[in-house]
């Protein structure tokens, strides 16, 4: 028996890991969003990865760079197709190393091709991301976690998507250069402080996907652009009556 | 009949203006908050306003600087009372205006004075914040409502607030100079875009604190501090195992 | 001989330290701040002292906020005194600890009253912070250091600081509650990484202000507010020949 | 007759363009650089053009990922080239457009790759960004310049790089979706605001060239990683002694 006796075996979840390192070179974060993904396992969510510097993740904010783009189309992009797993996921978790104190290059492409699509709706007149629930992993040599978590968590919700307490798991190293998370004596896999973080985030995102799973999605009412956009305010007051 | 057949009428909600001016200066920032909590009452919310700079909130990172402050006591701290009021609430909403592109010193102090009671748990043995939602509501001249609810928002989640999706609702005028939110011809209070912001996250606080009130708070399982030290790890794998 | 022939001796500095904690505390900013003020002082450099939160500094963005603040005076304001310190200096170091990730309120304090004198002028008509050179201290537990300098690093240059090479120094500990800067065995002071940060921003700052001291301050030339509020536009092309 | 009686004919410039758009498509961006850019022809100043995103600039932090690259190399990097021009330049400016409040992927990208040279020291044992000043233009719909500016001039400096008064130059539009900067009536080319910032960040980066120009690069003492690691402290107290 686990701590919980809420079934999650529903689930879906998705990790994209923006390392800059293609597959199959060895991933310091990879190595701290396995552990994550054990536990989303162990309690039954089917968990999806991607690397997605293994992509061709075209640079620009239209949803398919290859069609309708005003300017011209690019020769290739990866992003429809992980845009659909992405999508088909209740949960997402970001994981990126960090880069003189900022997430990769590789984390914002992901989040501009995110936003590409914030344009569109689903059947409930809201933003397509509503319903789902995200969080961030991180893993540095000696600092930038929360900075990394502020600005990733910040664009997440921004689109849609729910962030449950605690949602930042992260490993760093000791301020100077050092061991990375894999790496033979770096402490990191033993960091009762990390390891609870990770455990913690990964419950919380479960038991948040399955609240909006029960529900059907994010609750409706006053949440809807297309509402807004046909005039109904809902009670927000008006401005000519000040 | 609203766009919601939920009841939130036994909500609280306590919204913190974060102005430099103590009352009964106007503050803009108060002007965009009242939007949200226009609609709040609408929909039956008990809501608790406070300004904080009416406080003399100490500053320190301890719940009570008038008491066991290692180092020594401060002479006076309005903090201990606000903080009751802020644990009464389902819903937090932080207003700050933009200085420089960040948020004022005023809710800086609010964030450290929240963080001093993170080390706290509540029954459930997770941190004392959990079961609650929070918002982001700025306001300035031309600058920096994405900057300051990315901090923000971080720091609110961090302590274990649930953030909805689009929590964050500003206004902004063109850039450089000009007229404040409630200023004649800002267009502040006619902006489309504000308006439906605010709109969205008032409902999306209000749809979130439901299912924590209904869920007698954030659900548990995997995210008490208790249980971990005491030795549960939820199925976070065995370093040892590697 | 040290390893620079220039003279310095004719520079003043000034250090902010913006701990939470009132003097006589002990304050882990101002034992990494005692490092570069023992190399200014060693190459004769002045050096002055405020420890912010000794002081009353009252919220708000005017020059004096006892006299003609629209909306009403404060009781008191130690800021114009301080205020004179600053301007005095040739060089400013803003100290400040982490908490949650963030600088101090009282760091924030200070910004905000910094950028209540950027309406004033030179005499060159550059803004007046113009000539001067500023750096960050920062000390924390465990993460946040260079999300600290890139907030308050960005503020003193917009002000009018020039920012040297490498002008944030920090030390943190390991990820996860820990030791304090100057607690018995945190490693701290004994730091390489952090101890030679140190000392290069502290021979930038003095590089920097040795050069804008030989100038007679910031080179005139396309950067005076009043010279463009004349009509000057140094060479800036005319929109209405496009 | 200009304002300054200084002569930059003996400067090099290379601007940066971040856009996520290739050539030959319009760049929002780009509008605003060529201001900054014509500032600098008419000064004398030498001015190189680089559109980030019309190279194969590989992910990773190796100086060039076709070689050498521990785990594998790359098949094409355009990198060192780039670098190559870089480096040639006494300033840097960097360009990039805002999406969702950060700067775009594009930039993110080009700080990778300049942090990826950062271990190489010039020949006064400085990292070998020293003796170059460098600055940022933003363009964005709303928000996000300053939160922009915060983050790349930090990592500028953090690399050597001298940041000037006033070194971030933006324009934004009013809040919510709009124009862009070369749009018909945007405002953007008529901003007073901008073009104010624009112009004296332009001139402030031709002054601080000119200086360490005619220092031979940055002031040599107290910031020579090589001597440094010869056991040079430079006046740091020892903390043996303390």
């Amino acid at each position: 028996m686990t701590a919980s006796q809420t079934d999650f075996s529903n689930l879906k979840a998705v990790f994209v890991n923006c390392t800059l390192k293609p597959s199959p070179e060895l991933s310091h974060t990879q190595g701290l969003m396995d552990n994550s993904i054990a536990i989303m396992e162990a309690q039954g969510v089917s968990v999806d990865l991607i690397r997605a510097v293994d992509y061709q993740i075209a640079p620009g904010v239209y949803p398919d760079m290859t069609e309708d783009v005003p300017g011209g189309n690019r020769d290739r992009d990866d992003w429809p197709d992980l845009a659909k797993r992405i999508l088909d996921a209740d949960i997402l978790v970001i994981g990126t190393p960090i880069w003189l104190g900022e997430r990769s290059s590789v984390a914002s492409r992901l989040i501009e091709r995110l936003y590409g699509l914030s344009g569109e709706k689903n059947d409930r007149g809201q933003y397509l991301y509503y319903g789902r629930t995200a969080g961030v992993i991180t893993t540095g040599n000696e600092d930038g976690a929360k900075h990394i978590a502020m600005n990733t968590l910040y664009s997440l919700q921004h689109l849609g998507y729910v962030v449950p307490p605690q949602a930042d798991a992260a490993w760093l190293g000791e301020i100077g250069p050092g061991p990375s998370y894999l790496d033979e004596d770096s402490g990191g896999p033993e960091s009762d402080f990390t390891r609870r973080n990770t455990t913690f985030m990964t419950w919380n995102l479960m038991h948040t996907a399955a609240w909006l799973k029960s529900a059907g999605g994010f609750p409706q009412g006053g949440n809807s652009g297309d509402e807004w956009a046909d005039g109904k305010t809902f009670d927000h007051p008006n401005p000519e009556y000040r």
